[in-house]
């Protein structure tokens, strides 16, 4: 007998959240009544709520907006994007094609913004620990590049000389801080990693749409894995407007490039083969045949 | 040379969207720079925009607010929020986590809105060939319970007598409709549809979460299969919220159930392999041998 | 007391498989101890013998080893393995590429095989009603046409005029048959159908992979969902083998086409974005701009 | 006309792999014409064949076979297991399915393997410096606790008390090392980790699945990356055959526990929203509330 009530209790206790409610005819979401939310809180208010727990100031769920806003699109040739156009092609319904996307916002794809936020960290704590801005993001920017090498999460662009989105982000930030809505020492630290970029490459390395966005998280308090949650949540809604317009293409099995545009093969020549062969060395990973004639054929 | 400029040309048309165009410092959503959508789009005027091409009216986007609220969650029981929270204790990734809970929000789970807008759409075919909104939706559930059974997607709760999201949506439709920002025809008819079948049943069968969003993204003009990535989308932000709740508990690979609580097996008694056996019936599979004693213990 | 004897009862009885037993230390594979399979069957048997309860007859797994073999890889064209590649490339892990791929082997890329399989279930439906092989298949392919177009499953390939797997897979059911250890039929079938669509078509439409998978799965008695199921299970292979050479490349953020090869955009010309514009017709979708000599540009 | 040239030449430079080569009515795996692989090759041959480029002996596959038959399931409490078979009730097809149960197959569900080869890498190199086997194995398991705590990768089970799988996969690869097929070196190194374990603990913390599983890749040549891709490919077996199975039973929407046995509810107590509030602290994150008797009904 107690067997069973201790295994009902395990069962009970096994899910466990501080989200949401429910009895029969009842949810709550953070102690609130769901009806009392749907049609007062905005999409975004319920963002925050949700993830954080209160339903935050007007002005500070302005800025989320702006960063969510902002990293909704980079247009089909990002991978997440072109992932979700080719899944929709192959006949999956949205919400899978949304799934096979988001799934590559791994850490070069969605994490920078999250690196960027650990960046800025890194500068934060030298401040902290009594070190003025400037030599507080040398030493964290050095300190980076020794560990990572010369990739810095959150500055340059493979395409934009400057990224349209960074500056209007940092502006905005920085208009909330006059206003006294945020902090505003996030913002000052990219000014000064920015700064110190240029000055030690001899030209711009400008804030980028990971760095900002991380500017814009941080200043609002959201944690750096759940701020890369929410870079997520913003850029499945170009993911999904994508698969969607890809759906009424009426393409099927579109592939990355067209059909005509074949691979380079640069494996093993022509070869036969012989049952039962099989050699001890099985698994010899030796230097890549060079792409031979026959390669150049194979992939007209 | 005339197959490198065919090849040039295929190329550079294979991807093709009228969502976002780019020049390196440019980025325009639906002809619109980024820089002036951010900071002045909320995020779900974002949604509408990027989904349908134009911003819409206040009033029209507070309703999809409405819905995109209303669908956030529904607790640790519901498949996609418990795969979240599992997902998370076996050490992935946050989007790795949000995209095998969407990934299941299939016809069972998250398309019962899409087929919901089918049931309202064929009552709104009967009422637009000129029958009395009670003829249209009597005959519509008919039908459909003919072709699909007695299940009606988008009416009753098998935990909430009444789902309270539900009013709640159609009473900001019903209000949306006395403003003219919607018609109010979709709303009617659900009405009609939850009427009748009080009627036929004996008992309320009342409008749904599934049948209520249906309701407001047809009002508000959203293709059904639109409408359920919408419906993925707002579910995103609960998975996410989960998922990022169970981040911080640490357990490790937690299972649907507590350890102690095992599963029942119904498969063939113990018995011994010998190399080499093999039968020609090979995969014959007869009725499951019934839970047995054995059965019994493997489960505890 | 009993609502606690009746929650244990219920979480006890929630899971339930015929597939595996456990106890502490002991292992049971549908009935037999994990430790006398393990180095006796071989992986396909295994296969077998989980999806299907027994361990098959040596010459009947060698002809599913056939059809596992040569589903497994198409190239990097195959939306599957560019999917895959990308992913990689974003800094995701081989289990999340996998999945990333896997799931978009849907009805288009994956589900071939399971419809083609449905198609000469019809066949076999006409032979058994009494009809002779030839008018069985001519009532079927009609019928098909009929209900989903001139798409045949299984038939025919945009790149291969003869697919080099299928006859050789279609050889091995033959000497099976002959042999005893499958019956022939649907092989007999497929043949028909190839008859019958050159005659009509006047050109050769030949079985292709799916076509000659779909004929192995049938003649061993794999139903057609679990078909499609042993299809992703081979294709995981080569999407496996492709995501871990990727793994190797050390390309960042890998797009579909080069960065230099861009889109082209054919939406709304470029405008300005006024603050609280929106309009009641918010999302017409009316037909897209031509592509402009601005997009041109936007494409380079 | 050079820019043409250019870039089509960067198309067709684009993708690249040395695995596949395909030409219309051609397709060969490296090098080999598929059609002479089908029939011949076992599926594991062929799983080393793509993903190592040469076919191996005969015993050395039978060895991976061994590890491929042994990871293939662990029941319906093993959270991939699960994820598919909710997923399935939710009614996504078994790609999907697999898609979503594989992509969890993280660093704690599915990469103890991998980690388990990083362990036992070290005591290698320990030896390869010139320690004998115990003094390399000790300093290995001491240097491993200091970085990542007390859970060694691939020693110890929370239900078996010795993994039935592990001992078996160790009798077999010193087996093949006394008939020469592999060198046997990483089975001492597991064997001297799991002395020292029960030495230093003071209890056996025996070799487990993700151990042994290890020990086998290792011995076979397979880098640590690639072993759990072998591992994911093993468990989608086990994936499938549940998923299929849950196709079978028909259930829909299956949670994690019976709809009787609620979660537990630790946030706010129940409170109204007024419109607009919010406060500046939003996101503030106390410590939760306890449970309290209002969360106690709420989960019933």
């Amino acid at each position: 007998m107690n067997g069973q009530e201790d295994l009902a209790e395990a069962c009970r206790n096994w899910w466990r959240t501080g989200i949401i409610a429910m009895r029969p005819g009842e949810i709550r979401i953070r102690g609130y009544p769901i009806e009392q939310l749907v049609g007062r809180l905005s999409f975004a208010e319920m963002i925050w709520l949700v993830t954080r727990g209160e339903v935050p100031e007007a002005g500070r769920v302005r800025l989320l907006e702006a960063a969510l806003v902002a990293a909704v699109d980079h247009g089909p040739q990002a991978p997440s994007i072109a992932i979700a156009r080719m899944g929709v092609s192959c006949g999956i319904g949205l919400n899978h094609a949304m799934a096979s996307a988001l799934n590559v916002l791994g850490d070069v794809h969605g994490g920078a913004c999250e690196q960027a936020m650990e960046l800025h960290a890194r500068v934060a704590a030298g401040i902290a620990a009594g070190r003025p801005l400037e030599a507080a993001a040398a030493a964290a920017v050095t300190d980076w590049e020794r560990d990572h090498g010369r990739y810095l999460p959150g500055f340059g662009h493979r395409f934009h000389p400057v990224d349209p989105r960074a500056p209007r982000l940092l502006e905005l930030v920085e208009a909330a801080a006059r206003e006294g809505l945020v902090e505003g020492g996030v913002a000052a630290i990219a000014r000064a990693v920015e700064n110190l970029l240029e000055t030690r490459r001899g030209r711009p390395v400008p804030l980028n749409i990971d760095g900002a966005v991380a500017v814009v998280f941080a200043e609002l308090g959201f944690p750096p894995p759940l701020a890369r949650g929410l870079f997520c949540l913003s850029r499945s809604l170009g993911i999904l407007a994508h698969a969607f317009e890809q759906m009424q293409a009426g393409e099927r099995n579109k592939g990355p490039t067209p059909p005509e545009c074949f691979w380079v093969y640069d494996g093993p020549p022509p070869r036969d083969y012989v049952s039962g062969t099989g050699n001890a060395e099985g698994g010899s990973e030796g230097p890549p045949a060079p792409a031979t004639k026959q390669n150049e054929e194979a992939r007209r």
